[in-house]
């Protein structure tokens, strides 16, 4: 039986902003599942979620140089986060049927190969316990895993929130600034928000119901830090850098802690002399600020029931919302992954290539 | 008894470099001893030595422009950490003969109040102690107070050292670094450090006998880092920010510490526009690099006592090597001043302005 196996292909590494058939585009292609053969310890899935996330385009780079994570390779088929099904394998620990998560391609069908670096960065993990919960299965790929732990960690572990205390989270109605906004309310802090438009303002203020929040775009950064945050900043969430980390250093407290998971602000910038100088920097010491960097990843082989166990009961007692912004057809995934780097996406990103 | 009272007097406030006789000069003054009358709780101290540090610059400044640290006023003598004769006292605490070590002015004779804000801000010290011991008298102000506590601290409780790890020192030759390049090589680490001269660095190498060197007005810092810490930085003990701070980031490994207790670079820098901006800030998640500002100021009332038997022994046994810079005459202090900020000092820098 030959079916479409439509891919994403990266065919050139973009300078700045890619751009949809210059850099990257869906081609139609076709497998042959009935005869399709598998080696050993191979599997081959059928992808139902694709998750779109920032770091995604510091993938897109050149591959000489440096980074945290492994460039993409021209030519190929673009790679990443996913929730899949398993339809044929050879491996011990995967049998038809099974749901997981992991790297995948960005297409319909995906032959994971064992020691295939590219798609077993992360590992695998089995999802079949989703079939038997109350919550949508991207909830077990995103929420209960990859996102909702690198903001419960960031903030839990990091950021050491102390009740009352006030922080400030940028990018706080996307995919993970809208937890980490929410966890620091029950935590009991007063949380404040900086978004792209009115109507992710509006979302914070009237359904995360966190204590401010302003549109980036449209106001001095500076006023409505002092505006919104009068009695100073003891905690920032940033997932952005540049210029909001250079003003927030201001607005610190003494003792702040400035937790970073991300700084999707300087990854289109692959010039050097174009990227933002951080010049309040020495607030560091003048105020005992501590900037903590960390990857999730680190944190896959560690105890993480804590997290588990709060995340499903705030979820089911309705004390934290999830919000996801999903698109569907594999047509689309290109045009969606510009539009949540265009901060058009309300919540997590994700493309729904099939119905499960 | 009418005596000598010269005095550095605080005349504009520079937008650069100090220039002596424009914004900072020695005044001819005079104090009558015998019928100087105190106030209730007062003293009146004859100042042995005075202590020049970097930070004092930052005191040179418009009073409106926020800071951890107070501005001088134009017109008054100006203030700093110094070792004193108690030769008048009112005060239950002090009493004549008694060696005090705190903030004083920059001149011969200096009149306290209390409550005095300028002279009281970390607070006074008794060092009769210091009579007795076989250390020399600026050992106990500056290696077993102030400047010790800075190195021990900032290296022991923020850098978290580990047998084997790569620690790069800036300015290494100066009165922290030197002591934090010693303290590194006691806990087993490679010792890296740059200063300003050829002299700095034979210093550094065959008196201190750490493991490089280098004098980073005469290399590529990027290649100067890639030679000398072949395995990466594991922690940066950061002193002057700017440019190398930039630099280093690009050369930490994973999970590197960078401690920051003063950034040299930029305190002459008023105007915000010229100041240096940090690019590779993104290091920071990518790595998961830790920087942790902090002031000494906030150790003086938690328990030191490991620090102080510690630094003693390492001191006696010879493990350690305290290295003073010492200018004598109160006449020579602003000249010393520019020296120490041109990095002319190697350790320590004071003036002695009396033999004890």
């Amino acid at each position: 039986m030959v079916v479409s196996n439509k891919g994403v292909l990266f065919k050139a590494i973009p300078t700045g902003h890619p751009v949809i058939g210059e850099h990257f585009e869906v081609v139609d292609r076709t497998i042959d599942i009935e005869n399709f053969k598998l080696g050993e310890n191979e599997l081959l899935l059928k992808n139902v979620y694709i998750s779109l996330d920032p770091y995604i385009r510091e993938r897109m780079r050149e591959p000489h140089i440096e980074s945290y994570i492994p460039p993409f390779h021209v030519g190929k088929v673009m790679v990443g986060d996913g929730t899949s099904v398993v339809i044929k394998s050879t491996h011990p620990q995967y049998h038809e049927g099974d749901i997981v998560a992991g790297f995948t391609g960005w297409e319909e069908y995906t032959h994971i190969k064992e020691n295939d670096e590219e798609m077993n960065a992360t590992g695998r993990f089995c999802l079949n316990h989703a079939k038997d919960s109350n919550f949508p299965l991207t909830h077990h790929s995103h929420l209960l895993r990859i996102h909702g732990l690198t903001a419960y960690r960031g903030l839990v572990n990091f950021g050491n929130p102390k009740k009352g205390e006030t922080i400030f989270v940028s990018t706080a109605a996307g995919a993970i600034g809208h937890l980490v906004a929410q966890i620091a309310k029950i935590k009991g802090l007063y949380v404040v928000g900086s978004a792209g438009s009115d109507e992710k303002v509006d979302f914070l203020l009237n359904t995360l119901k966190i204590d401010a929040a302003f549109n980036y775009k449209k106001v001095d950064i500076d006023k409505a830090l002092s505006k919104h945050c009068p009695d100073g900043i003891d905690i920032y969430f940033d997932n952005v850098g540049g210029e909001i980390l250079d003003r927030v250093l201001l607005h610190c407290n003494r003792f702040a802690r400035i937790v970073v998971c991300g700084m999707i602000s300087q990854y289109n910038i692959r010039n050097q002399k174009e990227k933002y100088g951080i010049k309040n920097i020495d607030q560091v010491f003048a105020k005992s600020i501590n900037i903590i960097g960390y990857l999730i990843s680190d944190f896959w082989t560690i105890n993480n029931d804590t997290f588990s166990k709060d995340m499903e009961e705030w979820l089911e007692s309705g004390k934290l919302i999830y919000k996801e912004d999903i698109t569907i057809g594999i047509d689309n995934i290109p045009q969606a992954f510009l539009d949540m780097y265009a901060g058009k996406n309300l919540g997590k990103s994700a493309v729904k290539i099939f119905d499960l």
